[in-house]
């Protein structure tokens, strides 16, 4: 059982996301730039039906490896969705339309209690909101010996990071210049968390980079 | 004639050089491991003497190019020596011996004048201390035509892309993290300032990227 975050996009100057994310911008201005290596895979195309024309070379392969063997996923709240404080209602069911494409519980980090939410395919939000300790044991208790893969955004991300608790990170760096959103690296003394780069695998689209902690001690 | 970038180690987070730099650590503590795709090559063993030993890969190519068509060199004080303030006197003469690597004209940005200094194999020192566009038309003028290569470290580098006078940067990503030092994006809005990363290279030690400024006007 292992904590991973995978196929996590990074622009060259190190931001996960773009500024000011909103409905029509759930990456942040500009942030889909970020993602251009995804979206033409057979991976991302089967999430939407269109398979048989996705590609299956080297970005595809990194992006199946994200989904094997992952059972439970852990979401910052901005990346359930663009919604800021309180919930004003249970309309809002995350940016995936009925059918997410996880498959198994997922654990989103918010300061607002909501009930779990059901949705097809297996998929089973719960809610979080005593923080990521809390959220990294029940995920680790419902993947029930399985990896459970932090999935953004950035700012969780670093905070797992931060905490020592991420034991493989997986990053597409895209050839693509942000200039502003969520930088993943700021504040963050990789070296002296323990982490190395072990592994740089050049893609179709994107770099992929595997990081692993050293150090199995937390900090 | 273009003024450029090459060869630029960067960190995963960003850096492109350790924090402290002094005689010990002329890239800053740790900032070795940003050129250790830099040490085994050809171009770097010739250098020193020991060319035959050198690899031959696409690390070397890609530094081999950073020298060829060079008429003139800009570099940062801290990139000629360790010395802050005023020149107690004339005896540092860089980092590299009696027959530095350069060849041609280099201009180094200082507050401090001091006069030019001749050395062994056709290196120049210039000391320019009204800024980095006088550098730059002085290295233009001693280039004739040539390229002028801006050496580094970091902060000049930035100074100049945040000008728009750099019209092409190949970097090279060392896949360490330094958690510490000059981060060359900070403050940058590459995209704003009108460059694009054209090409991704993967090198043995090194992934080497190519990025070019595609709007000719200044910012």
């Amino acid at each position: 059982m292992k904590v991973v975050v995978k196929s996590f996009a990074v622009s060259l100057d190190g931001f996960g996301a773009g500024p000011n994310q909103d409905l029509q911008n759930p990456l942040g201005v500009g942030g889909a730039a970020l993602m251009q290596w995804f979206f033409p895979t057979r991976v991302f195309r089967s999430m939407h039906g269109q398979g048989e024309d996705g590609e299956t070379g080297v970005d595809n392969r990194m992006a199946e490896g994200g989904f094997a063997g992952v059972g439970a996923w852990i979401l910052g709240r901005n990346m359930f969705g663009p919604i800021r404080g309180p919930w004003p209602d249970d309309n809002w069911k995350g940016w995936w339309g009925e059918e997410p494409p996880y498959h198994v519980p997922v654990f989103v980090l918010t300061h607002y209690a909501r009930p779990p939410l059901r949705m097809k395919g297996g998929t089973e939000f719960h809610f979080v909101t005593d923080g990521i300790d809390a959220a990294l044991q029940q995920a680790k208790a419902a993947a029930a010996g399985a990896d459970v893969r932090i999935g953004g955004g950035a700012s969780t991300v670093r905070q797992y990071l931060q905490a020592g608790l991420v034991d493989e990170l997986h990053f597409a760096l895209s050839p693509v210049f942000m200039g502003a959103g969520e930088n993943l690296w700021s504040g963050l003394d990789m070296n002296a968390l323990g982490y190395q780069c072990d592994e740089v695998v050049q893609g179709e689209r994107a770099t992929h980079l595997i990081v692993r902690r050293k150090s199995p001690a937390g900090p």
